[in-house]
């Protein structure tokens, strides 16, 4: 079983994989490998290879866990944390851990080997989206999950052990720290201004542009002012609304241009980066017993997003150790040439 | 100038080089070239090629800025912040921001191109570490800077830009966010228990042997419970010490010998990895106009330390994005493995 840990000094929890555990001599310096394998489970025809789907889009009747399917989710079989067990809080010493408990599921996104989300028709996209939506809606319904993270790596670089084109589904039992700070610091605007601190964002942006990469009539991608990472990109639903399951298919429709869009300007622009994108949204708020309702006003003070972070080579250092980040491309320079940047989609 | 940035939703300050600004095409994807340039500035005849130095030692008198010194340390010629000029804070809507003041400096560790922090001498290795102590109690005379990190990025994959074995020092107006995270919940434990947080860590460390890397006189090297890395090991001195500046020189003896041995451990069990070293100190704490005094405490409740943290390649992905880290080795195995390994020191 993985254990969840927390550190003192920080309050953030940690998955310590001691089950998957690898020989600390796995760690020797290496050149990447490359990621093509001779057997791409995510393949049609190898669903044998994979843990059995837990939900799949198969335009014509089909036998389950055979091919037919356009979109596939499955228990990720190496994962980093396990569905089976109680929490089991405990302390070590002046040490606080818990058991790995939470689900990670794998979204394969295309039948197609070494189609990428660039590529994808719109409608695929919107498949895509709403897998998201679908699975983040049920996974709500387990009471020992506060949170539940929907990302994509993509490439070596991003943290991509596989070519075929996928994103993931973590939930968990604690909130993660980068989502909790957002968390805070918007109830605390809120509680200030009596507005959403995205919703202002938002509109500070679309009257200034500078920043701006597209907008869209649901949709609008941004810079952040303060952009940690060269190129970073956020992604926002132009209406205020907390919570990603809330989404309306016109919505899903109007995100799936966005998001191809902005990944296709990044690709076209700077030569098929590897790259994140982490959908932040609204934590599980079903109350808890001994626990009085955390986030009181998260329907109107939170705004859910995605933030797409390219991870550029010349960028590195010693910003992850110290929480600083030194960003030399100014986003409002970055966010005029990827306008510039003409794509069809 | 460049800038400084706060974002909204984390309250982290970033640092916008609009100065040094690279153009957004010099963003597209590379191979990580080879950092070994054709002149080094920092070789003994080449200090025409840096700024003027700030400090230097010689054994034997010389000129200033000619060969014949064993340490250096000069200003940054591309700082990421500027010395000269005001803070300027201001609004820009509801946004804020403040001018990149602060200093940027680089000590040259060694006199001899392709030498690294394992191979020096006990001598060469004391004289850094009180390079760090003098400058940081020098910096601290500048009113306008509330923190000063110390640290070292070595190899290209942590950012090193430059072969020829350096260290580097920021003395900024800020706290950096993780530095503050810790004060914040060590001042908390110290209101809690009247003991220092890294004291009682301390002391359960050396309790349970477990994560114990390296035990010294002076010194202790361990990994954190909770480690985000695999092999990030933390050198802290064993008595309560809140400000680096305070280490004394048997002391700087004790640490040299620690430092020197848990980096020459990790080269040797995993092949010469890229590492970043991080000093986390005290922040300056004169007392400012119009602010009633933040770190009441600070001298009781914080405890400097070292985070050495090893840029294994295979691990990546969403933590950076996030705040939430997924670590494949448990600090006890990777800690064993590190004890194991016997160097020459």
């Amino acid at each position: 079983m993985p254990e969840l840990r927390r550190d003192p000094l920080s309050h953030r929890w940690v998955i310590i994989a001691t089950e998957r555990a690898m020989r600390p001599s796995d760690f020797r310096v290496e050149n990447p490998k490359p990621i093509e394998g001779n057997i791409c489970p995510f393949c049609p025809g190898n669903e044998h290879l994979t843990p059995p789907e837990i939900l799949a889009i198969r335009p014509a009747p089909a036998e389950r866990n055979k091919p037919g399917w356009t979109l596939r989710v499955i228990p990720n079989k190496y994962p980093a944390l396990r569905i089976e067990g109680e929490l089991g809080r405990k302390g070590y010493g002046i040490y606080d851990k818990m058991n790995g408990i939470g689900a990670h599921e794998v979204i394969i996104e295309t039948s197609t080997h070494k189609q990428e989300l660039p590529d994808y028709s719109q409608t695929q996209t919107e498949m895509i989206l709403r897998a998201y939506r679908d699975r983040l809606a049920d996974l709500k319904n387990d009471q020992r999950f506060k949170y539940m993270l929907a990302f994509k790596n993509h490439g070596a670089r991003a943290g991509a052990t596989l070519e075929h084109s996928h994103s993931q589904l973590i939930a968990m039992p604690v909130t993660p720290k980068r989502v909790a700070e957002e968390l805070d610091y918007c109830r605390e605007y809120y509680g200030y201004k009596d507005r959403c601190l995205l919703c202002d964002i938002i509109s500070q942006e679309q009257l200034l542009e500078e920043r701006l990469v597209l907008v869209e009539e649901n949709m609008v991608a941004i810079m952040p002012y303060a952009s940690r990472f060269p190129f970073e990109v956020h992604i926002l639903p132009r209406r205020h609304m907390h919570d990603y399951c809330k989404i309306s298919d016109r919505e899903i429709s109007s995100l799936a241009y966005v998001l191809k869009s902005v990944l296709k300007k990044i690709r076209q622009a700077l030569g098929d980066p590897s790259y994140n994108y982490i959908l932040h949204t609204s934590p599980v708020t079903h109350p808890r017993p001994g626990h009085p309702e955390q986030w009181g006003t998260i329907e109107m003070d939170y705004h859910w997003h995605i933030e797409i972070i390219p991870r550029l080579t010349r960028i590195a250092g010693f910003e992850w150790g110290t929480g600083f980040y030194i960003n030399p491309v100014t986003p409002e320079n970055a966010a005029k040439f990827l306008r510039d940047e003409n794509v069809d989609v």
